[in-house]
C-alpha cells in the first residue's frame, strides 16, 4: 500500500509501535530546537542526565523571546544557554539573530528529517518537507539524550490546493480560510499534508506560513512535498545537498481529503480574539487602526516584508497609526537593508524592531487601551498582547500595510482602486541568500566554534531537582483541597514577573498554587512533603512542565483528583508524582489537613502494575484510589520521573559495551 | 565691554534681572522640548493653564524613553502626547523616531535661540550654537505658556581647544578628559564655551557629543561658536536659512580659562561607576567584555556609528561579546541603511535596536550578572543599567568597537597594530541628508498636519491637581516625622513599576513616602490634610517635581524641616506647600501624631512677606518657624503654586487689552 509523506518519514524513524492512528509510537529524533524561555530548563535537565554531549544529529539553541533583556536574569539566561550549547555540542543562535522557527528554517531544517522543539510552532519547517513537532522541555532533553519521542500516531489529512492565488490573496489567506472552515480544534490528532498544483505554485516562505499556522488548527504537524522550489531555496541558503525528494505515493491513503480552490480566495482577516474568527477583510473595512505589526515566525521572512516595502515606497504611514516591523530573522533584516528596502520603510514612518518574538507574546509594543491592532502573527487570544481588553486582528502583510497607509482596515483591492499607482507587489528574490549568510553566520556559534566548555550560571539559575525513585511509603497531609478545573496557570502563573524565574525552580516554587492559597508553598516546605486533593479536570491548560516540577520540588508525592487533564497527567508521571483518581464521594469526605496514608508499598505496587490503592485517612477511615497508567508510564513513575528513568537507561546502555 | 556667546544670547532674551553671575535672571524661551517620561505631566499642567496654544516659537514632543512600550500605559502615554501636541500646536515625533536631543538637533535646533527641555541632556544642541538648559516639567509648561524661565546667571568658562585630534582619539575623549580633570561637580553653576582652532576642527556631531557630556560636569549649559561647518550641517538638514553667526567678542571676559591640547589626547575610558573615573584605555586593557552598546544621545548620530561600521566591515564580533547598536535617531538608522552600512554591521554580528534611550536608562539590554559592559553613553552610575552590581565603562564608538572585535578592552591603536588592515575610520558624509529627511519626515507630525484636536487620555492618565491658593488656616496632624537626608527617592521612588504611573498622580500618590512608612498615603488620605516633619537636608537628590506634587495631592500643606535641599524647596513653592524651617530643639520636641496649628493667617502673612510664624502644638506649647523665600517665591506660594500663579498672570494679561 502506498504511503503519505508523513508515513514515509515516520516509517524511517520508527523505533516503537505501529503506524496506526491513535496508537502510541516512539520515533527517533534527528534535530531538536529550543528557545530561551523553555531552553534553560531543557539544559538543566540535560545536565542532570550526566551526558557528555548531545546525541541527536543536530541541536540548536535560539534566543528569541526575551531579546530585549529587560532584566539581568534574561541576559544571564542567554549566557547560560550559550555556555550549555558550547559545552554539550549544540548550535547557538545569538540574541538578535531571530526567531527559532525562521532561523532554523534558514540554517538547519532539512526534508525528511524529524525535528522536536520546545515551542508550539515547531512545525514551521514542514513547508520544507521536514516532519516537526512541538513538545515539552523534558521531551527535548530526553531526545537530546538519544531517547525516542512518544506520540499518538496522528491521522493524515490531505489538503489539496487547486488553482493559483489571485492578486492580493496570499498564503496567509489559505491558512486563515482553513481556520475559518475547520476551527482551532479542527486539527487535533492530525497531520495536514498539502498537495496539488496550488501547493506547487507556492514559494517556500508561503508554504512555511501555512505550516506555521497549522499549530492554530491544533494539528500535530503540517507538511508539504518537496520539489524544485525546495531545492532552489535550499541552494540559496548554501544547503542544496540537503535536498531530498518527498512526495506521497500515488496510492497513498488519507484519513480525510479537503480541497481548497485558491482562485476563489480573497484577502481574509481573523477578528478578535480567536484565529478562527475569519471573515473577508471587506466585512470589517473602515475600522480605525492605531497599530500594525509585521513580523513573527508566521510572516517574518524577507519575502513577507517585501510587499510592505513595495506598497509603502513613496508613501507614508497614516498619522494616527504606528507601524512596526519586527523581522523574523537577522537574515531577513539584512536582506531588507542590503536591497535598499529598510531605508524606504523607515522614510515611510515604520519603526524597525530587533528580530524577536517580542510583541507576539506581549513583550513590547502592547497596544494602547481601547484600540485596534492588525498583526501578521498567528495568535490573537484575548490579553496575549499584554493588555486585557485588546482588539487584535490577524492578517497578511499586504492587508496590514494597506491599513497602515489608510489608517483603517481596508481591502487592499479597494485601496488599489483608490490609489491608482498601487500595484499588487510581486515576489522577487533579489540577490542570492548566500552572501554572508548561512551557517558561516556571525550570529550562529557552531559546536566547533564554541568558546565555552562549562556551564555559566548566574545567580538566578538553579539546579534541576531530580527524584531518585518512588518511595515505598507515600503518606502526608492533604496540604490543599481544590475545586474542579484547576489550570496550570493556577499551579504556576506565567506573568512576566514570575516567568523570569523559569530557570530557578527553588524561587519559582514559591509561587506554586499561590493564586489559590498564597501560604501553600510555605506550608509545603514546612511539612516536608504531602499530597494534593482536587476535583475534576485537574491541570487543564498549557503544557508547562513547571506545574509538575514545582510541586515535586516542594515534596508533593501524590495528587488525588476526580480526573486529570491529559498533558498534565503525563507531566506528573514525568516528574515522579503519583496521579490517583478518586470518586466524588471520596472527594467530598476528604478535608484539607487530613493525613492520607497509602497502605500499599507504593514502589512495589507500581512496579507490579497494580491499579487499585487503599488509602487511610487520619487512621479513621479508608478509600480506594485508581492509578491509570501505561507500562511505559509505570516504568517512568517507578524510576522517580522521566529524567531519572532516561538517566538509568543511559547508564545501562553505557554499561553494556563493557560486557562485550 | 565685549561679550561671550552666552552673554550675547542671554542679553537678547533677558526679561528680568542682570547678567551678574549668581543673580537670578528671567529669560525668554524660544523653543521647548519634552520627552515621554516627563512630557505627560508637562501637558497635563499646560492643560490646567487653560490656554489655547503653545506660546513659544516652537515646542516639540518626543517619544524616546519607553518606545518598547512594555505596558499599555506607555502606549497610552504616547497617544496622549500626540493628541496634546496636536491640540496645542507642538511638533510630535513618533515613537521610534529617536532620542529627543538627537532629533531636535537634526530638525529644530537653531543658533542663537534659547531652548528649555525637561531632560537633563537638553544642552546637546549647544554644539550648533543654541543656548539650551534642562529644567523640571512645570518650568517647561510655564515656558510654553509664555512665562520666562528663571535661573541663576552662570559663570562663563572658556575651554580653549588647541591642535587637532590624533588618529583614534575622538570628541568623546575631549569630554572624558575634561571629566577626569574637573570631576562631575566641576561645572556646577557654569557654562562652558568652547573656542580655538581645535573647536573649529570638530564636526557638528563631534561638538554635540561634547556639549551633551557637559551635563555630566554639572554645567548649566555648554556651547560652541558657529562657523562654516555649522552652516553646511544646517544646509544638509535643509535648514541653511536658520544659520546665524555667533562668536565671542575678542575682548569677551571669561570667569575662567581652560586649555586643552588635542594633539596630546589619546583614547580614554571612564571606569565604573562614575563618568569622571577616567583613565587611558591602555590602563584597563585585557578586561573581558560581554557587552558593548553604541548609541544614545551622546554618540548616536550617523557619524558616531560609521566608525564602528568601517571597523567591523569584513570582521566579526567576538563570540562571547554581544554588540548592540541603538541609533540616536531614525535619520541615523536610515542613513546607515541607505549607505549600505546596516547590512555590513548585521553580517558582523551586531544586533540593531530601535532608536531609543533604552539601555541607557536601564530599559532593555541589562548586562548579565558579574560582567563588563562598554557603552558610548554619558552615565555609568552604579545600578543605572538595571542591575545593582553592574560594571559599565564609558568610551568612544571606536573603543567600544575595538572591544567588540577583540572581546576585551583594548586600545584601538594596539588593535590596529595587531590587525594590519585595521585603519582609523575617517568621517565621510555620504549623500546629502535632505533625501527624504528634515521637517517633511513621516515621523514628525507638524502642528499643521496634526490630526488631533482634543486630548486622548487612557485610563492611566489622570488630571493634574491644582491648588487654588494658600489657606488662611494651616493646621493638621504631623503625619510623619522623618530623619535627616530624606531623598526624593524616598518621597517618590522611581523604579519601573512606579514610573509608569508618572501621568497618574492619584495612583502615583499611593507610593508617597512608602519607603519610609507604607501606611503614609492611606493615613494622609484619611486625615484629609496634615503636615510633615523632617530633619536636615529634606528632599535631596533628583529634581523630580512629583516629590512635591504627590504630597500636595494628599493634602500636605506645610513641611517643617531643619533644612531643605535647594531644588526640592523650589518644588514645594511651585506646588503650594509652605516650607518652614525649625531648630533642632523644636524638631526633637515634636512627635509624630502631634497636632500643629500655625497661629497666623498664613495667606495674609505670606502676602505681607512675614518671615516668622508661631505654631501651636496640641494647644500645649508653641514654637517659632521661619519662611525663607524671595518675593517671587512668596507670590507663587500665595497663588497656591506656580501653575495657579502662571494661570492668574495669563488671565490678567488677557484682561489688560480690554482696558486699552
Amino acid at each position: 500500500m502506498g504511503q503519505t509523506i508523513t508515513e514515509k518519514i515516520l516509517d524511517d524513524h520508527l523505533v516503537d509501535g505501529e503506524l496506526t492512528p491513535g496508537e502510541e509510537i516512539g520515533i527517533d529524533i534527528d534535530q531538536v530546537l529550543t528557545q530561551d524561555t523553555t531552553g534553560t530548563m531543557v539544559w538543566l535537565q540535560f545536565e542532570a542526565l550526566d551526558m557528555d554531549e548531545v546525541q541527536t544529529e543536530l541541536a540548536a539553541q535560539y534566543c528569541d523571546h526575551q531579546t530585549y533583556q529587560f532584566d539581568f536574569k534574561n541576559t544571564d539566561d542567554h549566557r547560560f544557554l550559550r555556555s550549555a550549547a558550547g559545552t554539550y555540542g549544540a548550535y547557538f543562535s545569538r540574541p538578535g539573530n531571530g526567531i527559532c522557527h525562521q532561523v532554523h528554517k534558514e540554517n538547519f531544517a532539512a526534508p525528511g528529517k524529524t525535528l522536536l522543539g520546545s515551542d508550539s510552532h515547531t512545525p514551521t519547517p514542514g513547508g520544507l518537507g521536514q516532519f516537526a513537532i512541538g513538545a515539552g522541555g523534558l521531551d527535548i532533553a530526553v531526545a537530546m539524550g538519544g531517547g525516542a519521542y512518544y506520540v499518538e500516531m496522528p491521522e493524515i489529512v490531505n489538503v489539496h490546493l487547486e488553482g493559483e492565488l489571485p492578486e492580493w490573496a496570499t498564503a496567509k489567506d489559505i491558512a486563515l480560510h482553513l481556520l475559518g472552515e475547520l476551527t482551532v480544534k479542527g486539527g487535533v490528532g492530525k497531520v495536514f499534508e498539502y498537495t496539488g498544483p496550488g501547493a506547487e505554485s507556492l514559494t517556500i516562505p508561503e508554504r512555511t506560513t501555512i505550516t506555521n499556522l497549522g499549530t492554530e488548527l491544533g494539528a500535530t504537524s503540517s507538511i508539504f512535498p518537496t520539489d524544485e522550489k525546495t531545492k532552489s531555496w535550499l541552494a540559496r541558503q548554501g544547503r542544496e545537498d540537503e535536498y531530498v525528494e518527498l512526495q506521497p505515493d500515488d496510492d497513498a491513503e488519507y484519513a480525510e481529503e479537503i480541497t481548497v480552490n485558491l482562485d476563489e480566495l480573497e484577502p481574509l482577516i481573523a477578528c478578535p480574539s480567536m484565529p478562527d474568527k475569519v471573515v473577508p477583510v471587506s466585512e470589517v473595512a473602515g475600522t480605525e487602526v492605531e497599530q500594525t505589526i509585521i513580523g513573527s515566525c508566521t510572516n517574518g521572512a524577507y519575502e513577507d516584508i517585501l510587499p510592505a516595502a513595495k506598497m509603502l515606497e513613496g508613501r507614508e504611514v497614516a498619522k494616527h497609526t504606528e507601524m512596526i516591523i519586527a523581522p523574523g530573522s537577522k537574515q531577513a533584516s539584512e536582506m531588507l537593508a542590503r536591497e535598499g528596502w529598510t531605508s524606504e520603510l523607515m522614510a515611510a514612518g515604520v519603526n524597525f524592531s530587533e528580530a524577536t518574538c517580542g510583541a507576539c507574546i506581549g513583550i513590547g509594543h502592547v497596544p494602547a487601551s481601547d484600540s485596534v491592532s492588525l498583526r501578521t502573527f498567528n495568535r490573537n487570544f484575548e490579553g496575549r498582547t499584554g493588555i486585557e481588553d485588546d482588539s487584535v486582528y490577524l492578517c497578511s502583510p499586504e492587508v496590514a500595510t494597506a491599513a497602515a497607509i489608510k489608517g483603517e482596515i481596508v481591502d487592499p483591492r479597494d485601496l488599489a482602486d483608490e490609489l491608482d499607482d498601487l500595484e499588487a507587489p510581486g515576489l522577487e528574490m533579489g540577490t542570492t541568500y548566500t552572501d554572508g549568510m548561512g551557517q558561516d553566520d556571525a550570529d550562529i556559534i557552531t559546536p566547533e566554534e564554541a568558546i565555552d566548555d562549562e556551564l555559566i550560571k548566574g545567580p538566578n539559575i538553579g539546579d534541576v531537582p531530580l527524584r531518585d525513585g518512588i518511595d515505598s511509603e507515600v503518606a502526608g497531609e492533604a496540604l490543599l483541597k481544590m475545586e474542579d478545573n484547576i489550570t496550570t496557570d493556577h499551579i504556576i502563573p506565567a506573568t512576566a514577573d514570575i516567568l523570569k524565574f523559569r530557570s530557578n525552580i527553588d524561587k519559582l516554587s514559591d509561587f506554586t498554587l499561590s493564586r489559590i492559597d498564597d501560604t501553600f508553598a510555605d506550608r509545603a516546605r514546612e511539612a516536608d512533603g504531602g499530597v494534593l486533593v482536587a476535583g475534576e479536570n485537574y491541570g487543564q491548560g498549557s503544557s508547562r512542565e513547571h506545574a509538575a516540577l514545582c510541586p515535586m520540588y516542594l515534596g508533593i508525592e501524590a495528587v488525588f483528583a476526580q480526573s486529570f487533564a491529559r498533558i498534565h497527567k503525563a507531566n506528573l508521571f514525568n516528574f515522579g508524582i503519583v496521579p490517583l483518581e478518586i470518586d466524588a464521594e471520596t472527594y467530598d469526605r476528604i478535608d484539607q489537613g487530613d493525613d492520607l496514608d497509602i497502605l500499599e508499598d507504593v514502589d512495589a505496587a507500581v512496579r507490579a502494575g497494580q491499579e487499585e490503592f487503599q488509602v487511610s485517612v487520619n487512621g479513621d477511615w479508608e478509600f480506594s484510589a485508581t492509578l491509570d497508567a501505561s507500562d511505559r508510564e509505570l516504568d517512568i513513575l517507578a524510576a522517580g520521573g522521566k529524567l531519572s528513568w532516561t538517566k538509568r537507561q543511559h547508564q545501562s546502555d553505557g554499561a553494556a559495551p563493557a560486557d562485550d
